[in-house]
């Protein structure tokens, strides 16, 4: 089946709101087995909206539309719809008495355009609305199958997944499934982590290897399709044993985690708390920790040090330690560490210091920063990195390396 | 000029990513008085892609494509432009060497599909990307404006609001301008904001009031349509004026600001210093305050303390006034904000205590939060919230009233 998805609405074409739902539909259908070859996005005019239906006609076999069926004159799927393919509208009775039922409840007086809400394409299956008023609805006409579907993502989600995904289902009838992974990588760019697993992307097809990156981290989703479960998660898992034998190192997780969650599910397992001393970052990484449900388990607190007094006076890093290495060096950055490890009682301590930019400081690059690690009773170290982003790239990077080489760091310990 | 944004991308067509540009692109076209009839998406393939442009071509003057401008092999929207239009892709001298220069300066390996990075349409004009590799192009063929933009959201913004509006704004060589206002509320919501203004909602033609809500903000946009920029800016003041006499008391800012931004400048014009003690917000108001460059002028740093031992130990509020009152407390939050005040030696302390959720604290509901503000030599005070977001919400918004508090405090000071 190849679906093609028609979100219909002016406010999407001034910016207004963003087509949350092509997203949304387009997961469900790659779980589907069902192609999504294009998205449209037209406005509340009849003539376009017939332009955008007759084009896609021609590529896809089934039609998805979202927005139009509410009750003003602005919306006019159906009655589009309704017009090219010779079907007349009719009103659903259970979607009129809910509507009127509606009414009655909030104590409101129905008016009379709200009834347009109840009229349905005659002869299509109807998707009840249990969210809102206007019902869904699905109709094959000529092998082509048009389903209609609410705008609000609040209506639409929930039709769609109770309701929608069985009817097509069923239409499909068939017995292939789709399956996917998601390796997460942080350390390797995207060029060259294609360049090391280009033989496997090229040789693509059953499973596909697609690489995505965004904000320093590079993913690579595996996809197979099969008619068991088990033969895709077989297949997902030879692929996956190819590229991990490559860069292995660089994977830090599957799906949907990222490096914070990896280092306080990590940390959580080992029972070993943390407190964190952030200049640069200005406190993200303990943010970032903190928005994790649960954190509480293994974050105990930590200092922001913005300025050199507050490195001095509240963080307690030695004058000797600034006045000769300077606040952006392996030196101040272990001593940060050290120090907000013993001052919260945390089995590690890791700190941030450097320069985000856009000005450069002692002298030192904008870019130049350095993660300080320190354990209780153990070791402590230091890692230097080069960034060349803006300042808030900069920021979040550190961050993210912090997570990485503290990772490391951990699972070095058993 | 009518426009159609084109995204390329199968990351698209999977869900794993929402058409953020597409809306991005429409907001700036419709303030620039550019039609936008049409989004479409499509996949990384070439000949679904030259379909959607050949479409695009009977629909519109100006096609504006994003994403694909990439170095691996999935990146293919300047290699069909280039064939479609007959146009030769040729290195951008600029551009290799900007690439060339990234790579030396983050002491990287170049690989060679990297380079596919500065090639561009012979004869376009280029648009420099100043937030990645990959610039973008403008190139006029039989009428047809071609516009290719990058992928990223943090590179297509940039570049298009520094380069790309300029070029389409000559191309358009138009005499009617349009100019915008865009004012910023904090503390009232949506509906109670329409309400107020209804009637000058209703009666709008020229100049437009639109409402949009948000994160807890509420913002109400004015956009004026004349020949001359004086007139456009004289029919905003009008409209402005009338808006804030009846809601001006919750106006704090206009356009481009937020409330920590507006902070960040009452602070340095006054040459007052802060410090933070944060609980639930796990360091986020320190985090957005040093997200803007210069805030070291006015920040001196601050402490999260995220268990009670850390609030007594660190922070070194008193074992009784937890005992008796505990950390979800007006007197926790004052003690937090004139403690951490002295600690660092700041002007002012605030302070963020609370029960984020999931789960409540104290027996104290979640979104019960105490925010406190203390002035050296001067008064302390402390504000409860009652929020019912969730988790995320509840901390972002804590953040948001806080800056909102501190704000008015700060004014009422002269």
């Amino acid at each position: 089946m190849d679906a093609e998805i028609i979100a219909v609405g002016s406010e999407l074409l001034l910016g207004q709101i963003v087509n949350t739902n092509g997203r949304f539909l387009s997961q469900q259908f790659a779980e589907m087995g069902i192609n999504v070859y294009y998205h449209t996005v037209v406005g509340d005019n009849d003539k376009r909206l017939q332009d955008a239906v007759d084009i896609a006609k021609k590529r896809a076999d089934l039609i998805v539309f979202t927005g139009g069926l509410g009750p003003t004159k602005d919306d006019m799927t159906k009655e589009t719809i309704s017009r090219m393919l010779g079907k007349e509208l009719v009103f659903d009775q259970e979607a009129l008495q809910s509507i009127e039922a509606y009414f009655t409840k909030s104590n409101r007086v129905m008016t009379e355009n709200n009834k347009k809400q109840a009229l349905v394409l005659e002869g299509s299956d109807i998707l009840a609305n249990d969210h809102g008023m206007a019902p869904g609805m699905v109709l094959t006409v000529e092998n082509i199958t048009y389903m209609l579907l609410p705008g609000p993502p609040s209506e639409m989600e929930p039709m769609f997944l109770k309701y929608g995904y069985q009817t097509l289902m069923k239409m499909m009838d068939k017995h292939e499934r789709i399956e996917s992974k998601v390796l997460r990588f942080f350390g390797i760019g995207e060029a060259k982590l294609e360049t090391v697993i280009e033989d496997l992307i090229e040789k693509q097809s059953n499973p596909t290897i697609a690489p995505l990156a965004g904000d320093g981290e590079v993913t690579l989703r595996i996809t197979a399709k099969h008619e068991t479960k088990e033969k895709c998660e077989e297949m997902i898992a030879a692929a996956e044993k190819e590229i991990l034998s490559r860069v292995g190192q660089f994977h830090y997780g599957n799906n949907q985690t990222s490096l914070i969650k990896e280092l306080v599910k990590e940390l959580t397992v080992r029972k070993l708390t943390i407190a964190g001393a952030e200049s640069l970052t200005g406190g993200m990484f303990q943010e970032q920790l903190t928005t994790i449900p649960g954190a509480g388990k293994v974050f105990k607190g930590g200092i922001v040090s913005y300025t050199n007094d507050a490195k001095s006076n509240v963080l307690n890093v030695k004058n000797k330690t600034i006045e000769q290495f300077g606040v952006v060096s392996e030196e101040c950055a272990i001593e940060m560490a050290e120090n907000v490890s013993t001052q919260f009682d945390a089995d590690i301590g890791i700190s941030f210091t450097g320069v985000a930019g856009p000005d450069t400081q002692e002298g030192k690059p904008v870019g130049t920063i350095f993660i300080g690690i320190a354990f209780r009773n153990g070791k402590s170290l230091a890692k230097k990195l080069s960034l060349s982003g803006s300042r808030s790239q900069n920021r979040v990077r550190s961050v993210k390396y912090g997570c990485h080489f503290l990772l490391q760091e951990v699972n070095n310990l058993s």
